[in-house]
């Protein structure tokens, strides 16, 4: 039972939930919660910590603890080594997984998301949450994007993380030129888009392009693109929120595949 | 000009941006930002403050404020005042506005979203953005959702609270019983919906119930409705973030009503 802030494994956690480059060079990533502990891959799992009030209570998490490498941590310690308001005393430190292109474009037509530039770490855990449920094949971000094993946007994706491909890419253009062969026709969410969103076809191979929360696609994103559509919008509205513009292109592409 | 915390307005404004109660006793609310104030209607603006610096060197914003109350504010003061990180030196004080549920079904076949204890002030502010764009006419919140005069829910609509009228009613049963003469269809979005959402028809007066983020709506509110309606969902997500439920069938509504 670990009873100390003072313990190396906690400080290391607290420096993995906070740092990036910890992450990066550790090749690891913190899930807090129950629910991203339940539906964590076994072979992604390094260890998991556990409070002593789950120790005792849990017996679901518990079952599956005892698969993987566990460890308790008195309450008051958990609370502080939380990344969360209210910790549900379930911490899991994963291995972050390694996905190729060919994980997301493996299918017949794929249905992929491009994200250039996304800051948010709520829109982008949202963003893989509904592109799950929407069927989407994978995800490209660029380097420039938020980085997504940040514990919010864990958080956000509510497990999606998990089963969502994920690969970075240098920029939109490079990305466009790695798929030049793929006949994925590649649509760029833009307010001077010229087709209403729902006019277009995307029962084909198709990629989303979205872009920056404040500044929209860059130019080259743009220009790179076989066609920029257009949410319409009522009222004074100028965009919608990335995340919702995303959500609204996934969900057509989707109503549009089932027939 | 404000130079110190101690002023008794900065002191109120402090208390507006944090306390509901406040809020409710003296029937204004405060919205921070540039975009905020510029957009907001005059009738509403009680007084503006803005900082030294923008008071210097923003003439678009210092135009309007000549047509209304403003005073100027240290910066030092200001960034103590503003309930954001980076704050962007105009604070604007509004008198909360008073609508009457016929302001929302004026139109021949109103489109409505109705929200049952709605608590992430984010989804809320998201969903009166949404909502404009999709040209929804108005909006029921019960009693139990988040307050929209909460400042993150003001900045989160993006300016659509100035646009978007909205209502508080007791519960989603009185609701359907106030407007059960005005053939408006009650589609409940539900985990055990029969229908897939596409397969509706939204044409005719339309009302969304859109539930709590965690527990969904009550069984009395989806009992209450005309229709449970389900968003199909692909791999292992059990549900789609409530402002992204709520977006996905405000925009199919639209999409059918465009024809």
């Amino acid at each position: 039972m670990i009873t100390s802030l003072q313990n190396n494994q906690v400080k290391n956690i607290i420096k993995l939930n906070q740092k990036a480059k910890a992450r990066r060079e550790q090749g690891l990533f913190i899930a807090e919660g129950r629910k991203m502990f339940l539906e964590a891959p076994l072979h992604w799992i390094e260890k998991v910590y556990v409070s002593e009030t789950v120790e005792k209570q849990d017996t679901e998490v518990m079952e599956k603890a005892s698969r993987t490498e566990w460890e308790a941590v008195t309450d008051s310690v958990f609370r502080q080594m939380s990344d969360t308001q209210t910790p549900q005393g379930v911490m899991t430190v994963l291995r972050k997984p390694s996905y190729e292109p060919e994980d997301i474009l493996k299918g017949k037509k794929p249905l992929i998301m491009v994200l250039e530039d996304l800051q948010d770490p709520g829109n982008a855990g949202t963003i893989f949450r509904t592109a799950e449920g929407a069927g989407v094949d994978g995800i490209f971000l660029t380097k420039t994007c938020v980085d997504i094993t940040n514990p919010k946007v864990i958080r956000a994706t509510m497990g999606s993380v998990y089963r969502m491909p994920f690969v970075y890419v240098e920029d939109v253009v490079s990305l466009k030129e790695m798929l030049r062969d793929s006949k994925i026709r590649f649509f760029a969410a833009h307010l001077q888009g010229k087709n209403a969103y729902h006019e277009e076809d995307y029962t084909g191979g198709t990629a989303f392009l979205i872009g920056n929360e404040g500044k929209g696609l860059t130019e080259e994103a743009a220009e790179a693109a076989d066609c920029l559509i257009r949410i319409p919008m009522c009222g004074q509205v100028e965009s919608l929120n990335a995340a919702m513009a995303a959500g609204i292109l996934m969900y057509e592409a989707a109503r549009q595949r089932r027939g």
